[in-house]
């Protein structure tokens, strides 16, 4: 087989994994019912309370995607009729109105133009009594932040659900200071460690108004939590763990809180400034207005003029084959018109700033 | 951190992971749609054809354990009020029940005795005209080979659904011979590959029988094979796959397929029955007939007398802390009775059954 090149990963996911991460993944397999591994797991679940900062005995990684961790924080919760309002401004705020209706929910949309942020108080107006408000933090399909503060806030009863895929370590989440109930993320982004699990956590408020039998057998959150925290009648065996996954996000893990959260938010955001000074310097125009851009996720507008025999697609096929270099076409209603370009997790690093702007600088000139 | 140990995983699964796998794991990562991946996909996905004996297009590896192959297996076939016949004769026939069950399914069991292999004319008199009949191949919680080719002969319009989680790559499973519409499996049994994906084929005549829009959105065949297979408007993304378990899974199926298939299923025959002899000269009874008897999965009744101080769980932890043996308990009803010892993998090699048979020896004989 040839050899498997090595790339930046600069779209919206996966990232360069850890060194940690990947040194990780050949550690022996063990079972999911060694004391040894189920330390592991107790650490990792700790250790993602540290990063979600919440206190949340409910925190586990599930085993399956963000989109796996999308629709357990939905199919857990929603009954049908049940009145649930979601924040859509992008392919992940689409999604979960697409989830949440399979489960039989009354979706509520409230929108804002792709590119700009949800207005907090709309999204609070949209219903009188909500079962669920749903939002997205870092939208993967725009770059932009929606501010989960005020939400969290003025959610009176509603549990308040939020995707943080594109959030959780590399800026700040504060799961009990915003007052989300439910949040879930990927391991593939700011996290460094390969696609596969989604971390999850869950309120003690919300941990309350559980579904007794969701639909879902395999993302039944009061199943996984017999497994996953010891009760008083010890563990209960669910499904196998995928334990080898679970090692590489105790490492990602462990490397992010060895760096510390602060500073690792604080290189993901140098790496950003950088990323989009630079950008602004070859000349190209970003989507997202300054206040409500993230740092780890751009999405630059695919400029009028392209160097000749050169289209959207032509540029990114470049930097993968000249350079090695991957970034992402826009997605949605965006396709076509953005490079969305991701700089998370190890790839978050100043010389992978600088191949990205160099490698377009050479491209965009020819 | 202090080194995790080397087990020999001789429980109900994991196994140990193939040395190709291992080394596959540490691949650089690569974006879910670079083109180099896509090529990783598409042959994982031939060699599962290969593997299952299929010509089936819809065959994919799903983003979750073999119990996400199971519901999903269910939950895009199943209409409420459906008459769905289950066979069981174990925890895994259980569970089968109780995901068709959520999905709104009216389920119809067949029973045999935990330890016994189901009749496939009970199961196919069940029901004038199931909607679905499922049945487990190869039951991990017993032992014991339930005939699938019966059951697909005579199954008329009823689709058949079978899990291979614990039989495929360890013995025979021919699903287009056998007339088996659905079947998954999962990464950590015979394949010798760590736990996290479930393989699934789908014949065409239950493709064309796919709802529309099943509950989950996660598992929804018809937009996951919208991004494995390329159709006439290429690949359309659904979730981000998780890449390096699929690398690991093209390296097991490879290592799998270049000793050969039927070499493969040798060699846990051979293995299973030194084990099983092995077992018996101890003096142990073994739970299930020689007829339908696994080689992979062996269930061993836990002896009435243990040495002093010793009980069940007592043995496992001895086999587990001085020789770094791990064994699986009995699991469901059969908890505290038996004793689970997988052979399976990269696990299933003459020296581990050695090494198990000498320890039990020398830890029964206290």
């Amino acid at each position: 087989m040839a050899p498997v090149p090595q790339r930046i990963l600069m779209g919206p996911g996966p990232s360069n994994p850890y060194p940690e991460v990947t040194a990780a993944l050949v550690h022996p397999v063990l079972g999911h019912l060694d004391p040894e591994f189920l330390s592991v797991l107790d650490e990792t679940c700790d250790r993602l309370r540290t990063v979600f900062a919440t206190a949340n005995a409910l925190t586990l990684p599930l085993s399956g995607t963000g989109s796996a961790g999308m629709e357990a924080s939905f199919v857990n919760f929603v009954r049908p009729g049940d009145p649930v309002v979601v924040g859509v401004n992008g392919v992940f705020g689409e999604r979960m109105c697409e989830v949440a209706a399979r489960h039989g929910a009354e979706v509520v949309r409230v929108e804002a133009p792709w590119g700009r942020p949800l207005d907090p108080k709309a999204v609070l107006a949209a219903h009188p009594s909500p079962s669920v408000i749903a939002v997205v933090h870092a939208e993967t399909s725009t770059g932009v932040r929606n501010d989960l503060a005020p939400i969290g806030a003025g959610k009176g009863d509603a549990l308040f659900v939020a995707d943080t895929v594109t959030s959780l370590g590399g800026m700040e989440v504060a799961i009990d200071t915003w007052q989300v109930d439910v949040a879930y993320s990927g391991t593939q982004k700011c996290l460094g460690v390969p696609p596969g699990l989604s971390p999850l956590t869950v309120s003690d408020r919300a941990r309350a108004r559980l579904l007794p039998r969701p639909s879902s057998w395999y993302l039944d959150l009061t199943l996984l939590s017999n497994y996953v925290t010891s009760g008083e009648g010890g563990r209960v065996y669910h499904h196998t763990a995928p334990v080898t996954m679970i090692g590489a996000l105790h490492a990602g893990l462990g490397r992010v809180l060895d760096e510390g959260l602060v500073d690792v938010w604080a290189r993901h955001e140098a790496c950003g400034r950088a990323l989009q000074r630079g950008l602004e310097e070859l000349g190209l125009e970003l989507l997202v207005p300054e206040e409500s851009r993230l740092f780890q996720l751009t999405t630059v507008l695919v400029p009028d003029r392209l160097p000749d025999g050169l289209d959207e697609a032509g540029v990114r096929r470049a930097l993968l084959d000249h350079y090695d270099i991957e970034i992402g076409a826009g997605a949605g209603q965006l396709a076509g018109r953005v490079w969305r370009i991701g700089c998370m997790g190890h790839t978050a690093r100043p010389s992978n700033v600088e191949a990205l702007l160099g490698a377009l600088r050479e491209i965009l000139k020819r």
